[in-house]
């Protein structure tokens, strides 16, 4: 594991847009795998800079993101999809139909999970995945549990995550309480992946998962097993951690 | 994962010798992690009669095994040192000197597992892990627990294997009650990986660790999260899964 | 460059058919560049050896071949369609559809040479490239000359070459006065070059080819320049160089 | 081999350095073969200012450098030592001992040329190797000949490079008449190549070397049999070639 301490949210943002860059111009016609959330959004920020100076070609990039609410449409503006299109496909060169999202409004949850799998299968596989860190170690939706989920499946949201996410709709009965997340296979069988993690907040987590014992009851801690992770994050973030 | 059925421990034997001996072809300095006991023994057969053939050259190939037991010198006929040097180094021309088993004679254990991840790491990566399969689904000497462990460590042997050893032994008080093994983050690292089972006592194993939930409860179900497994198996061994 | 020496042509044969075994078997799905002539058919022999003994699946490999006499159909005997059928592609699990030969009975030429050449492209590229060695330099049709030739192109036999031929058909104009060669771009940009020389006859050119000066008045001597080049020959062939 | 057409020297330099930095950040310890003269100098900056930045981290980076003038020592200023420490290794964090020059006061042409050439292989191959364009085909001091040279060898200077350096000099005596220069061998061994042109008075070469007959009349016509080359040149270098 490699491990990058930037001094903020920005200085992390760019070294996570670095390795994306990096991946993007050895190889343009790359599979990133991408995520949503706070942490990931400067790093878009970042990416759609270098874009606009010339940097970067997305002409030939597919993408894959790791989750979806049910019930909601790519135009919501709390599905992750209309976020993804917001904070990076729209200004970029990327083509739509080489970016891909579960499907929210998907009627059949099996069906969903089994296709987006195959999709994923079609690329070989992911060339590098994003992730941010869940305070409990989730990565993606994939929640603490006994055993670490393998494919794509459909999650039941905590109260904790439905009440947060109520603040947003009108209607009580439009507030999410399932998901579609990418199994930990998939993310583990990337080539490369790149965790972005910020603030004083993430500070136990990261020492958790990156250094704590291999247990499915921290998702994210399955990473430790994998060749080639390079985890950044700001000080705060890293504050709890010894880098070498 | 890849699934060679076989139609009996030759057959299989020869399939996971051909792969071996492909990464020896096509990288003649490769590093290959190697197992003890009974399912590779047909494997190394197979290795020898090729090399001695001329197909093979072991020149600059180096080795990791993923285990030995505490307190027993290589020379001793119950070592796994010595099960390598008889049942595949003596008879090829690999250089002794590239051949790494952990020291049953180490003083500090702790140690010992420092210097034996240690070397692995300099080795960038293993190349290619030959794997075992035990009933309870141990791979080395990691047994089914609550966490995946991580580096090598030192493991009390179960009482089951301690019985079972001690009929090899003259005295009692010389019947190895520890062992060290390299941990799952060491193989799971491997660039490729591939397990060989044969017989109808593994036929329930195989399909938990390799179709079932992914949990420290079966250290071999870590494997499906590996992006370049094969499995080698004789007909009985893949009596209980289907075969796509 | 990797040099083999072989006591003959029999371990020439089984040394070159190992390596191709190896690219198979370590990537089931790679191209294969492939050539014809008494140089490589013991190449051949021991694939398909190995293939009846479940060694070796081919079920998923694709082959270009070098080159093809113009005029010839892929069923007359003298055609080199009809050699790696009867030599190799009729004894394996090859898809025909997945072997590619240039098309003797093309009706224009330019036409021809661009669709063999887009052919290659379409495959990104040829990963182990199987040569053989002419008396001159060349290899495929790639005949001394004052530049390289990049791309597939349609060449005027020599009269000595056509002259050798003349005896094997019963009519003179049914004798091929051009041939389609693959050109030296497509090989030189294979991952993986391996050439098979054996006999006394060819050790002048061995060592003018891999150790004189690179010139295209040798076209062989182009492959001093590629990063992975194994050279397999026998004793008589490798006589006149020196082997560190 | 891709083409990037920039519309100045600038957008030239900074294409280089982004897929310079990619390279280095996809592999941290890489090996650079790197050249002198006007047309990196912008690639140089570009990758200065990234350091800067935050961008790169060259602790582990290797370089090779293509050539050095004979009898310069790496303080005279006309030396390509001294141009490569001004303009790029003392304004990183590159280890100066991880950087190589052919040593211009070597007593023995031959044995310094066997010295370079082993350094080279002791890497393995160079990751990526930068390269400018002479008027008359020549990368690195390798000049229009009848055969392509191989190794690193000492050439003598011809009189219009001689007497275009005699103004830098005060004495006549003291102006450089050989060279030393890495051979096409390892040129053409580099796993990427990245080609920077810049200017209407390289358009005809550029037609020449990239799209004209592969000769050692051209030296760097045999860029064209090279798998993975990439042209970064301004609107003027590249107008007399069409750009697919």
């Amino acid at each position: 594991m490699r491990i990058y301490e930037a001094k903020d949210y920005n200085e992390m943002s760019r070294k996570a847009a670095n390795i994306i860059s990096a991946q993007v111009i050895m190889k343009p016609d790359c599979v990133l795998g991408l995520a949503t959330g706070s942490s990931p959004i400067g790093t878009y920020k970042q990416l759609i800079d270098w874009y606009k100076k010339g940097d970067l070609d997305f002409a030939k990039v597919r993408t894959v993101n790791l989750d979806e609410y049910k019930g909601l449409a790519g135009d919501n503006d709390q599905s992750y999809r209309y976020f993804m299109n917001v904070n990076l496909f729209n200004q970029i060169n990327i083509m739509p139909e080489n970016t891909h999202v579960p499907n929210g409004l998907a009627e059949d949850d099996e069906k969903e999970c089994e296709r987006y799998d195959a999709l994923i299968d079609s690329f070989g596989c992911i060339d590098l995945q994003l992730l941010g860190l869940g305070h409990n170690g989730h990565i993606g939706f994939n929640e603490p549990a006994e055993v670490f989920p393998k494919g794509t499946h459909c999650v039941a949201l905590t109260e904790s995550t439905i009440t947060a996410n109520s603040r947003l709709f009108e209607k009580a009965e439009d507030v999410p309480r399932y998901a579609y997340t990418m199994g930990i296979q998939s993310i583990m069988r990337a080539r490369k992946i790149v965790v972005v993690v910020s603030g004083k907040g993430k500070a136990d987590i990261v020492k958790k998962a990156f250094f704590g014992p291999v247990t499915p009851e921290v998702p994210a801690s399955i990473l430790q097993l994998h060749n080639d992770v390079t985890l950044v994050g700001d000080e705060e973030a890293l504050s709890k951690i010894k880098i070498s």
